[in-house]
């Protein structure tokens, strides 16, 4: 990987965010504490199972991470910005879900263990994605912490990074190979596909805390660089990285004929690219006010992750 | 059907407010007015074609049209509940479009066209589904009118309606056959299935609305049983509609072992079932202060209709 003399293990990372963002996840059972709700809820437990398997496989949680340590680079408590981060997670793993499917990437293995369609069928594996998707925004509209405007902005900072101009669009093009025409191309495929929902992490903690012009203007900023960087090396990794360390299969992409950075631009200007990604990332905090040291050890990580 | 005496032609029905969601639907072209957001959203007209194709397939639109009838039955302006409206009925046509994938229930007619998966493929299908879900709710965040409190009230009723303990639920339960267990399994599974969207409708003209307790009450009872009604309706031409009329194979219920009012109770009672959700939804709306005309005009709809 870039600088193959620091190595993962030894990169600092925000480890209480992600427990807290673990924590909060095994807490959401997706069942009601209303009796008579439960009753004709009776049946559903499968379902749930599905959606847990998948949500509750681990991993780094960035997302959340990124946007709990973004609110307190703000002065805003992580808590306070929980549901929302929860919900973006939930959102990333109904989109894994449906990007797993045999009529899309039909992978089996995801983080090790078999993908939601190989372990409780095809059908149960679409509801599982099209549920999470729903109990994100019941997640915002009903736990969300702070005013209505408040739970209104985050739920629209979803929705649009989501939607056609968002995620859900990138996969598309993903899908019909829209990254192929040309290098400009390809970056638009992956800022929708996977920029759009990272930026959304930081978007909802600027919702949230609701800082000046320029603070505001250089953490979308930073947005955009780090999600950048996270595609770069997620193509290096599919080249480079090892199966034990990915839990996934790699070379996956260059089977599917994938149009990424590495085929596009070579091994080695691909991590050029992902070094200045990571530099404009890092000068973009060094510009804001706030505690940034957990952002910073998130952008690192995004560096030299080996998964 | 339950009253031949009467036709579903002779049956008044809400045009004006059915040609007022037709027109808001035909509107919504899922791209940006932004034009850097526009740039980026190049090459995604082949899903937006998907998305309409099933989006604007024509149909009596009875779940828009009961959250705007309703509206107007507690004094409000029906303009003022069309964002919430649409979103529904994109969450229908999403759940549709899902429900007729080969791995679900492998349907390749609705309306008397060819469905999504069939014209478009299948991965262009499921995600022409998840994007529909998130524009549904970044319409109600961006564009319904009232304050932050209504919108949030609204999306909360409309994530409910169709999570685990809504819509995606009851879609699980009739995948599993849970309604084979009991006449009341079959009544939770559609009670969830498709009366909770239905139910839907009317509570997001509630949020708008906030009428009296009693008012409230009533509506929401109005609602649970025009949901049953539909649903046993539903059944009933399943077995006794004709395939022009509702632009799709009749009998695959059957075909497919489905457990349904009619497999449940035999048809004579159906139409007994029918009937009496028929008079129990007149009798809620009788007791109400404004007009209800038009809810009138729906149920009988619901009713009589052909398809």
């Amino acid at each position: 990987m870039p600088r193959p003399s620091v190595t993962e293990a030894e990169t600092p990372y925000p480890e209480h965010l992600r427990d807290m963002v673990e924590e909060y996840l095994e807490g959401l059972t997706f069942s009601s504490s209303d009796h008579l709700e439960l009753q004709e809820m009776a049946g559903t437990e499968g379902l749930v199972d599905a959606m847990r398997h998948s949500l509750l496989a681990g991993g780094k949680r960035i997302r959340p991470v990124l946007a709990l340590a973004t609110a307190e680079s703000l002065g805003q408590r992580a808590e306070d910005l929980l549901p929302a981060a929860a919900a973006i997670e939930l959102v990333h793993t109904y989109s894994l879900i449906h990007d797993d499917l045999p009529a899309m990437d039909d992978d089996d293995l995801r983080r090790g263990r078999p993908t939601c369609h190989v372990l409780f069928g095809e059908d149960t594996a679409i509801l599982a994605g099209d549920a999470l998707f729903a109990e994100a925004v019941q997640l915002v509209a009903e736990h969300q912490p702070g005013s209505a405007e408040t739970r209104v902005g985050i739920l629209r900072e979803i929705s649009r990074a989501t939607g056609v101009a968002g995620m859900v669009g990138g996969q598309y093009l993903d899908l019909k190979d829209a990254g192929q025409e040309s290098p400009d191309a390809l970056r638009r495929v992956h800022a929708l596909k996977t920029g759009r929902l990272m930026s959304c992490a930081v978007h909802c903690a600027l919702v949230l805390a609701r800082p000046e012009p320029a603070v505001d203007t250089a953490l979308r900023r930073f947005a955009r660089e780090l999600g950048l960087l996270f595609q770069i090396v997620d193509d290096i990794l599919d080249v480079e990285g090892s199966e034990e360390d990915l839990g996934k299969a790699v070379g996956a992409d260059a089977r599917q004929g994938k149009i990424t950075y590495v085929s596009v631009h070579g091994i080695a200007e691909a991590r050029r690219l992902a070094g200045e990604a990571h530099g404009r990332a890092l000068a973009c905090l060094s510009a804001l006010p706030g505690p940034t040291g957990d952002l910073v050890d998130i952008t690192d990580l995004t560096y030299l992750r080996q998964h």
